[in-house]
């Protein structure tokens, strides 16, 4: 059917949009699942995703967490830019570890949109929690 | 002078260590500048650091203020570990920007300081800004 | 039994203490449930709360989030005081509104302890959301 | 003149829309000063403003922090709300202790606006450090 193939096509232009990130394919990020206001996404801590203290780099896990944000974000097909983002750290992550981020959104206004968004290890412990706000252009697709 | 040397020696040995970053290294950050409470670092935006927006990537930006935090929060010399970090951002960078970011220690306590960090673009403009608290563990040596 | 009456004594003397706060007093807010790593508050917007656009002022939301953060944070009976809270808006409250706060504790370690809190309206609206971190003094009792 | 009394006159309209903040107002916080894209405002601890610990309330604080914020966020006339806010708590304040915070604009978009809060005691030790984010409706007047 026409309509149910327009909607499918349209999902499907978001999603490879969201895929054709050049930073999170550098960060070895992976788009896991992807609805309205939703997205999951996993990556693996690498030798090259360390800091000084040898435990996975606080950025490296904003990364992920920030991947996740932004599909959620934009998941309306509409552009969304981050305004501010606060991370808070509950436990290290180490070198070969996959971690897996959640983002939920929380709030959809006309101009602005609130994620939640939590990094956990696959045991499920949490590694992370996460607040961001967007600005939204809903006059622009993504 | 032997207490003039080990001064400088013990100040080296914190360079080297925060220059040993993997993930600074990984994204072509370097280390301009480090005093006891500051740091000041830079990263050039390449092609595999823009989003799916085509600008710089949120999270990039946050790696280059996080790498200048990480160092000026461990310039004394004793460990300390990021616990929440708020990043707003101000304006867009693009593919080819040189950014620069400061770290400054707004306050220092026993257990736990304070610092704010700022990403400019080379023409000074503001990109974005950045609050980071860490813990410090005083009786660990980074 | 003496053990699970000092049980019910510790825990009724846990609320008391964070019922014995003079600020939320001030704002007029009350505590609904308290359990160990979770509180439930409440707050009417007075006329003396709003601000000069005359909606409900940005820092009587939070102090209702605050409030129900600081009895989460300390519902264990161990000393746990504020390092950093963050806030984000997503609808304006109005004078006379009856606001509920609930705080979640999303993480508990040996030093730190974070949570999350959602300000509602009556309806279930979302007025705001925010995550706040405590450094912890287990050593010390409330 | 004519202009320079325009200008005259909006100022002190905008002055005197900020003053007329009535939270502001049942905090006691005053006015010091206030310029385009600054203000500067004091509070007195007082004994309804203090927590189960005993200490300034960290709602408290964060309410002169907010009131500084509003008050430079809107020093242009023009209308701008709140869309997140960061406090990090550096110091303890006490019942009695004279508090002054100072918000300085980071940055000015056409939508959103960046503030930095500081919060010291009289004695010019930092006690909160605090960044805000507004949304800004330019096409309407405070």
């Amino acid at each position: 059917m026409l309509v149910v193939d327009e909607v499918i096509l349209e999902s499907d232009n978001i999603r490879s949009r969201i895929e054709s990130d050049q930073f999170a394919g550098f960060m070895g990020i992976r788009l896991l699942e992807l609805k309205e206001g939703y997205s999951k996404m996993s990556m693996t801590v690498t030798d090259r995703m360390v800091n000084f203290h040898n435990v996975a780099h606080g950025a490296a896990i904003f990364s992920l967490a920030d991947a996740a944000f932004a599909a959620a974000g934009n998941s309306h097909g509409k552009k969304a830019v981050a305004l501010s983002v606060t991370i808070n750290y509950c436990a290290p992550a180490r070198k070969g570890d996959r971690l897996v981020a959640e983002a939920f959104e929380e709030s959809l206004g006309g101009r602005t949109g609130l994620y939640r968004m939590v990094v956990r290890s696959e045991g499920g412990k949490l590694i992370a929690s996460s607040l961001g706000m967007v600005y939204r252009k809903p006059e622009e697709s993504i």
